[in-house]
């Protein structure tokens, strides 16, 4: 198997700690996407994925898995035993419940502010994003907004429960982690009085999968 | 099980086609959510759904699950055999690949469209909206584009293969098709050169889970 993606970036970030929760890393060959340069947003990486977004999955046959859900759903269940989207109906409504829940709240809307009010990565790669600044302004705001609302969110959740889907490490953990990385790359920090989530946050780093590569995953905020 | 939502609207319609495929609406008491009343807004419905859309489904010891894609993965793993989600590490990638594109490029962008670029449900729920018309309306434009573009990407992808994730019926067909209802509610119909996705469209209007119930699912777009 082989990942196209660029160290450092939250997205595949999320892949890589699936990867190494799964025991998996000697098992793929990483291919770098130069994200500064826009190259995933020209026709052979679009051929690839056409939604020009990294993480990306090749496997042997040459298909090509995107979105960080389905490439979870793939590492996960290829062993047929899966620690992070769900063994029972409940258990994998719920991942799945809370996944979107992080997606949206956090994911996205920390990508467009990221991309949209502030220079994002860059003057190769906002040529791809919303034509006028100041209607790109207005909009990343409100994002922003909508993340730290989403923030607040989670943190809730947290108050009653050690991981975002209950009691079980999964995968809407390492979505939510992710989108911090993201959050602390475009300067939104989690506010003080969020103690769980900073306190999940924590312990969430001190995992074998995070920890062993937190130069990697920590690099876009650096 | 209960299931809280509004028949005759999109989202409704893609756990409703699912309960059909499934042989499982014997076992479902709906409750109707008023959302011309924006009663999806108010403080008893986000206890049951903090992100305030339907469907919602509860289960028997009262907890909620939320999110399309969390209900039907409930939904379709009760009985142990799946038939919508996939069965293989494979199956359920690619399908999880293309149910995300769908809800990107499709739901989410017709969504946006109806709610922020039309008068959409009514005043009632406008309130809840974005509170500019003009940023609303410039906004909407750009996500009626975006569905447009999704429509040409899915009608691509059906050139190739009878189904959105390949040779079989699944959960991303469903979100496929209740996005074109969600369209035709919005006045955005199929481009005439999309025959492919057009002759899709017809063959799943023709499925049993489809077909008999198709005077609840049009009933928005009436």
């Amino acid at each position: 198997m082989k990942i196209h993606d660029a160290p450092g970036f939250p997205n595949p970030a999320r892949i890589r700690i699936v990867l190494a929760e799964k025991g998996l890393e000697s098992q793929v060959q990483f291919v770098k996407v130069d994200l500064f340069a826009a190259e995933h947003k020209q026709s052979a990486f679009l051929a690839k994925n056409p939604a020009g977004v990294v993480p990306v999955l090749e496997l042997d046959d040459g298909s090509y898995i995107s979105e960080c859900v389905a490439i979870t759903e793939y590492l996960d269940n290829l062993d047929g035993h899966p620690i992070l989207t769900g063994k029972t109906p409940r258990q994998k409504a719920v991942i799945h419940m809370m996944q979107k829940r992080a997606d949206d709240q956090l994911i996205d809307a920390v990508g467009i502010y990221f991309h949209h009010a502030t220079p994002g990565l860059g003057a190769r790669l906002l040529a791809y994003k919303s034509p006028e600044w100041a209607h790109r302004h207005e909009w990343g705001q409100r994002h922003r907004d909508k993340f730290v609302h989403g923030l607040r969110y989670f943190d809730s959740v947290l108050r009653g429960q050690p991981y975002i889907a209950g009691e079980q490490f999964s995968m809407a953990d390492i979505t939510v982690f992710a989108a911090l990385l993201h959050g602390d790359a475009a300067g939104i920090a989690i506010p003080d009085d969020c103690a769980a989530l900073s306190a999940w946050r924590a312990n969430v780093s001190r995992r074998p999968s995070v920890k062993n590569r937190s130069g990697q995953v920590m690099d876009m905020a650096a």
